[in-house]
């Protein structure tokens, strides 16, 4: 079975245009298929200021007003996306850049608005999986902005973390998927201060475990069942890391990251 | 040899929502193959007046600096290319939204900084016709924003005329080619406030006697030495119309526009 990669960036990765680069440059020529999926930084944040749009979160995730949609459409799909796929080509990487919404990629449903009203926000339901298989078989690197369709053709705003999640699980049929979630942090951390704390490996029985007994802190708690789905679903491993030891683990050279893997 | 279809939509289409829901709705109706092209708008400029970026134009061309190609990145590449993708899946169009940067679709040179320097405004010189014509083949209808990719991995600011009418030209070996110009005046008018004034028709042979003497407006001229350059290259026929008119002229009504056809 060939192998597919599903990188996802966010963060410093996206914010820090040396990080960035230095990461694009790696990316552009691991060889085999791979799909790159990337978050915002804090680029939307201060356009909203200056816009005096406000900014609303619960638990570090977006609320997304009508107009914040806009902005976010402006951001990730416009800015961030377009940047990315610039260099990606001059590195000699056939990106294609796409959002959720070109060619019904990715179909969403929009959040319950009990208990938190999120907005515009939509939750990954289908991959439209023969229209990418199609283009990674032509050698097109797709470059995917989190924004979603709905079936009231609404553009929303997905999790980027999920996006990955649920692009990881729909190819898993036709590829050994490798997911590739990439933070600023070097993988899941026992200590927040010390780098020494990281879980090499965790497997679901672990982590309910861990969970009750509060070792591990809210914020990876999301991301991590996004992983154990997407490996669920078929996908074949999971690393956790920043994008450096991700293309190092990948490379079969000595890494540090958490990787979850059956 | 089967028909081609490339709309270039801009200006009251792009501002007023019910125009651009209309002008869509139709096309998304429209039988066999096509390309949409659409320009910016007044909320580009809109949004460069709230972030203070200036906006700088010269004889009715936009001098691009690099905060402002940042912006129509965003506004053309992110906002409205999306909400017209949106539109379009919705209507059961299976559209897909595209940069000249995705996939290197359309190359260019950025314009001489002599005698008038445009900033990061890149004139097209090539397409890449094998993805476009794959993409066509497979039922998808390419929605265009006039971005390009130059020689560095730079994206530049096109204008949407001359992408529409690159597109045009390389696809005329392909298809019979029809390039659909729409603007907001039925054709092109000798006398601009007079509708009755408009020009039925035109060839270059006219074209350079009416310009000698002065009898068209300068704004129309570039659009209509585009119109020239795409059939010379092989396009079957340019219409400049409303969009209305447009789609009324393909289905073989009564129409008001300006054709020019071998």
């Amino acid at each position: 079975m060939e192998d597919l990669y599903v990188f996802k960036i966010g963060g410093r990765t996206i914010d820090d245009t040396c990080e960035l680069e230095s990461f694009l440059s790696a990316f552009a020529v691991l060889p085999g298929k791979k799909i790159l999926v990337h978050g915002g930084g804090i680029f939307a944040d201060d356009l909203a200021r200056k816009l005096g749009i406000p900014i609303q979160m619960h638990e570090g995730r977006r609320i997304t007003s009508l107009a914040m949609r806009d902005l976010v459409s402006m951001v990730y799909g416009g800015l961030i996306n377009k940047q990315i796929v610039a260099k990606l080509q001059k590195l000699g990487c056939d990106a294609l850049g796409l959002t959720g919404a070109d060619g019904g990629l990715l179909t969403a449903v929009k959040r319950p608005s009990e208990p938190i009203d999120f907005g515009m926000v939509g939750d990954i339901q289908s991959v439209r999986r023969d229209l990418l298989l199609d283009f990674l078989c032509k050698g097109l690197t797709p470059v995917i902005a989190p924004l979603s369709l709905d079936a009231n053709g609404e553009i929303l705003n997905s999790n980027a973390d999920g996006v990955a999640c649920a692009l990881a699980a729909a190819f898993s049929e036709s590829y050994r998927t490798h997911l590739l979630y990439c933070f600023d942090k070097p993988g899941v951390l026992l200590d927040a201060n010390n780098p020494d704390s990281i879980l090499s490996e965790l497997n679901p029985a672990a982590y309910e475990r861990m969970k009750q007994e509060k070792l591990l802190k809210d914020g990876i708690l999301p991301k991590l069942e996004s992983c154990f789905k997407a490996q669920a679903q078929g996908c074949y491993r999971v690393l956790l890391s920043t994008p450096d030891q991700s293309l190092r683990f990948l490379k079969g050279q000595t890494y540090r990251g958490t990787l979850i893997q059956a």
